[in-house]
């Protein structure tokens, strides 16, 4: 169980779990988990995971059996769980942790990444993201729906075994809000979508481009926030990932393959956070952002982890990037990729 | 040379180091620093910073030499240098990235730490913060001027010897806006200091204080983003750190001390960042916020550090605490401390 309690001052959420502690001990969050001796992601071992709620799966096999080729399942520590209400103390604004928390695992192959999975796959795991939403945003409780990866210890990874997470949360999220606030004013003062502007910029300058097909555009964004960070973009105005083709997937696919493959030419193993960013969900749309359709863009954000968070980000929420965005995208753009 | 970049849709600053690089191995972050073997902040290696800029010294010593209590410096790698302007550039605005960075040494003694300096060296490093402070708000180039922390890797510190830094910013940062239009916005409602009242009201339910001193009180605020974190406010209402007195001081040195003593004492060797949060400097307060004398509290920061930042916390700006704050702030008022 856990609660979602918002600062009064910065209406920053926290979600606080509740379960009562019996000492200091159980107090702590779990030691780094080292890598387990059996991979509980692997094929064949579906058992060791809550059972799936959705699968690719090859034609004749069963749920929770061999054969799969994406699987979601329930993350056993959801940072949400499912029943709650909110509910004011005072100062203070609290909820029951509402929500929903799944795991992705991305193919039966323990040591592949998002650099190797190659199209085909990449395909697939952005599928079963457009299909997962789907679902999701028919609860109404739920206003967000956040897809995003851990890789490597610096970004908050545990286990190796390739895995997006999913995460449904009660209210819209930071992050969200604003670049929602700031994509609307943009809009209302231009009446134009500041995602295309952006991309305009990028294709006219070229110097932060890393690569590009028909339908998308991976670049290195004018204000990066560590070296190599990279976004993509649809090149055609759509504020929803989940309105995506089956060849809109593809052409995602491809850009994210190229794109990663990249990014692991540069950096040994890179260590990295993927976020996707869609628009929030049809009831809190309708509330709140009116103009959503024509302002909001979605994107997929890439950004590699070298260094934790200091003093300095946490007191004044300013990046330190040690690198020029256009010298990390003409490192990646050149790079020659098997 | 650094460069200050604004996210367009965000409004989110990066400082940019905008130094050319010779290929991909100078474009990356410098690797970990492993503990050098001689240490810069010691006595007798003054020859070793960057000259010192002020120092509190025993009666007869030398600038850069040995004799001192608490000794500041340049920092050897500043997140923001000394010229600059503003700039746009399309979409983008860009300015160069003018400001201060100063390490303040906190004592000669190298295993120290804030649970460990008494109050009578805390009274000094926070009488240096004050005077320092003093001193960079008279440059109007500079917005604020943010003191912080960083203790152990996870926290992104690097030497052991015991120091604080302060940055001097020419835009006021995004978190401390947050706070300051929260606060802003709570006072013309209410006509009253937010923090005030949470003051008030975290006395009155009394679960989430640590400890108290006539003039200050440490709590773990409601929506604690960490196990342990706390909070130190003075009671009595005040925009800014810099207008403490010598009492105010002490009675400060001695909350802290408590405070950190009884993390120490909860915590094996508690990795954690501070930052000291008082108003935004002068000029940027008569543009922007004409009643911050009254509606804004200057207050301390203490946010132990466990786990990375991950792609959850990137993607929503929310933050997960594994322990209730009632629970974590009962184990540190409870702890017996030598």
């Amino acid at each position: 169980m856990s609660e979602m309690r918002k600062d009064p001052i910065t209406n920053r959420w926290v979600i606080v779990r509740t379960e009562s502690g019996a000492g200091p001990s159980t107090m702590m969050p779990p030691p780094e988990d080292p890598e387990p001796a059996v991979c509980p992601f692997c094929e064949g071992n579906e058992h060791m995971t809550p059972p799936e709620i959705f699968a690719l799966r090859n034609i004749g096999t069963s749920p929770n059996g061999k054969g799969w080729q994406v699987r979601v399942v329930a993350n056993r520590f959801p940072v949400l769980g499912i029943e709650g209400g909110k509910e004011g103390q005072g100062l203070f604004d609290k909820m029951n942790g509402i929500g929903a928390h799944a795991m992705i695992i991305e193919s039966p192959a323990h040591g592949a990444g998002l650099n190797t999975h190659g199209r085909e796959v990449l395909t697939r795991i952005l599928e079963v993201y457009r299909l997962r939403m789907l679902d999701l945003i028919r609860d109404l409780r739920f206003h967000y729906i956040l897809v995003f990866r851990n890789e490597g210890h610096e970004a908050g990874g545990h286990l190796r075994h390739p895995h997006s997470q999913m995460v449904a949360t009660p209210v819209t999220p930071r992050e969200v809000k604003s670049e929602l606030q700031g994509a609307r004013d943009y809009f209302l003062y231009k009446d134009r979508c500041i995602f295309c502007d952006m991309i305009r910029a990028e294709k006219e300058d070229g110097r932060r481009v890393v690569w590009e097909n028909r339908d998308y555009v991976s670049f290195c964004p004018f204000a990066s926030r560590s070296p190599f960070e990279m976004w993509i973009l649809p090149k055609e105005h759509s504020p929803d990932f989940y309105r995506l083709s089956s060849e809109g997937l593809a052409g995602m696919a491809e850009v994210l393959d190229q794109s990663m493959k990249r990014l692991a030419g540069a950096l040994n193993r890179p260590q990295y956070n993927m976020v996707l960013h869609s628009g929030p969900n049809r009831r809190e749309r309708r509330d709140y952002w009116q103009t959503i359709d024509h302002d909001f863009h979605w994107h997929m954000e890439i950004i590699p982890r070298f260094t934790p968070y200091s003093g300095f980000e946490w007191g004044t929420g300013f990046f330190i990037n040690p690198t020029p965005p256009e010298e990390s995208a003409a490192f990646l753009r050149e790079l020659k990729i098997p």
